[in-house]
């Protein structure tokens, strides 16, 4: 018998008919003998709704009281379904954030969780109830309620199974499980019965959305197993979870992950002198742009070129910052692409394996791509190409790194 | 400086606009120097709404899940009212049932108040804050959220008043005061300034229904001096208050109440038994029926007749029961009338006057008006009349008791 928590979104609680849905998948795992601990987003459009209700009333409205209105989403899905499950014969109860008591701190709309009091939810467990928790909300010292942000509900989902030291963490989206690359660009895409916190968080930032951030950061530090599974249809999913030392036999490279939403800038000819990197990005950072990739060449006649990136909405900003500075600090010229995308093979088993970049270069090389800057952590690789080069790219690296599914190859 | 509950219904915040006009007169309050607690109802329409959803999910919802889907309404209502007084340079915070502490029973749907936390709200208005509260809600002492029925709003009003000792609670609705009967029957029907709590009770309970009678109930006895006001017009409206033995001023009757929502029910030829009373009404009451009006007339021999009123609605069904009783004790007939109305004259002063139901009876006989049954209590005198006959007995009872507005007699 293991205790699970299970986050259900937006779209998986759209509808009434998708709620019933829901409860008869957690009468399922209850009849299995599994203790569940449901969160909840609200139905989908309904945050947003209450949104446009409260901008209706102030065009700033106040933050706590948005979140006081915000709040109210959540609420109506938890008791929707505690009462579909009742219905269905399985004792359930809802909890607010505030009711669990979900302690955060006051940033309204963007609340930090600092600790979930957990003796309710225990109490109830014991009792043979399935708990339906509002995800995305919490209350502070003060009693106010507070939102945790776009998102949040994840993170409610980890941060609750934390508490509670769950057997597991299981997300369910709409799509069945994380995989190798886009499956819309590389029909041989793979889902990956695992992948551990490190890769996740690196393919995550990379635009493979299906977790936010902050739960899977959340989920690594506190080693919850998190699993991305379909809402509506069977199957294992995917694990994210601690590398196990299992490296000898796992691939070096577990996915490819790649976006089209940032934009370079470089500023040519800047005299090579201490703190230029900071004369040049923090006026960029004091206009709260944030910066990517970021690559300095090695001098030569005592000036240096100097290139980032950018996400596109900040581009025109971001240049004219940057003329600006080069005014200042007597560069030669600002120059920028927006039709850039970057692509990164990420891979925990790259750590201990040499040559994994150069592959990387070869298999583009052999497409007569062009690598127009690199980064390197350790577990990814990222290059920034031309954007038209992408789909190529991506493929290109897929079947270089063994990924391609191998029975599909023969289709 | 005063301290004032204002609470304003469904209607006055039914749309963004009005809530913003809501804003404004209490804006005008805070700058007459007035400490000022703002209890809210749901948007109109917004509880129906969320009912309805919880239907779609479980013909029988659990109540609890059910509060705490109902309760969201006037939580969306209170936060956007607060967000139009910060909008307007006013200061104001918005606190759930929970947050105030609201303690009631655990009765969900129809919880009643059992003590409120008065410690907050007394900061936020030390601290020169606007309080706005959400009406109709409270939290029991396991901290499951809870409704206390329909028209609650009223009673949290004055519930609160009571518990800050407030100087007055003022309900605005869509109307301007409580009148000496409906100005839809009689054109020269007048606002009363001032009427009792026991009048009011009187007045409410026989169809008047501006106020509800638990708040009405709830004001006499924590002796809160209550205002009925509209929301959008100016007016003094109607002060409800203990009667301060100002009855030399006062007029003998401060009202005609009306309802045709009863229906007739007599029970003929009763052998005239010690308990038969009980042995005809016990199984009414024991299939829910509620009654309003008895009559038993004096026996001859040695049967009697046994007539009593209920509510139309449930006519059939307490016909039935009596036709049971009937044939068990041995009665002649069962006969009924759907087609009743009930007069009802008010006032505290007729405690201290003889003659007044002589009075009333000598209107109706003068429009001959035959009188079916007669009731009366301390404050009361009440007879059921045949339903076409209600705008003619109201009309002239209104004249006879000298209520008509002088200003319009001339009209």
């Amino acid at each position: 018998m293991a205790l699970i928590v299970q986050k259900f979104g937006g779209t998986s609680v759209g509808t009434v008919e998708r709620i019933k849905q829901v409860a008869e998948k957690v009468k399922k795992f209850r009849e299995a003998g599994d203790d569940l601990v449901v969160v909840l987003s609200a139905m989908s459009g309904e945050t947003n709704r209450l949104i446009d209700l409260a901008k209706q009333i102030s065009e700033q409205p106040v933050p706590r009281e948005l979140d006081v209105i915000v709040s109210t989403g959540e609420q109506v899905t938890i008791a929707l379904l505690a009462m579909a499950l009742n219905d269905l014969g399985v004792p359930a109860v809802s909890y607010t954030g505030n009711q669990v008591r979900i302690l955060t701190d006051s940033a309204h709309n963007k609340a930090r969780i600092l600790q979930i009091d957990d003796q309710k939810i225990r109490e109830d467990l014991k009792a043979g109830r399935v708990v339906v928790v509002a995800g995305f909300q919490g209350v502070d010292e003060n009693g106010s309620i507070t939102t945790l942000g776009r998102g949040g509900s994840d993170t409610t989902g980890v941060a609750l199974a934390a508490a509670l030291k769950a057997d597991e963490c299981q997300i369910y989206t709409d799509v069945d499980g994380v995989y190798t690359t886009d499956p819309r660009v590389v029909s041989q895409a793979q889902r990956l019965d695992k992948i551990t916190f490190e890769e996740m968080l690196e393919m995550a930032s990379l635009g493979s959305k299906v977790l936010q951030i902050r739960a899977v950061e959340f989920a690594g530090k506190y080693n919850v197993p998190l699993r991305v599974l379909h809402s509506f249809q069977e199957g294992p999913g995917t694990l994210i979870t601690i590398d196990e030392e299992e490296s000898m036999e796992q691939p070096i490279i577990s996915g490819i992950a790649f976006n089209r939403d940032e934009a370079k800038l470089t500023i040519r000819g800047v005299p090579d002198t201490p703190g230029v990197a900071f004369k040049i990005l923090g006026p960029i950072s004091a206009a709260n742009i944030e910066v990517d990739m970021i690559v300095q060449n090695v001098s030569h006649d005592n000036t240096t070129d100097f290139t980032f990136t950018v996400h596109r909405n900040d581009y025109e900003k971001a240049q004219k910052v940057l003329q600006n500075t080069a005014s200042e600090i007597g560069a030669r010229e600002v120059i920028g692409d927006t039709k850039i995308a970057k692509v990164s093979i990420v891979g925990v088993g790259m750590r201990s394996h040499a040559g994994v970049a150069s592959r990387m270069f070869e298999a583009l090389a052999l497409e007569s791509i062009n690598i127009q800057m690199i980064s390197t952590s350790e577990i990814k690789v990222s290059v920034v190409i031309e954007e038209k080069y992408l789909e190529l790219a991506v493929r290109a690296l897929h079947t270089a790194f063994e990924l391609d599914a191998p029975s599909r190859q023969g289709e």
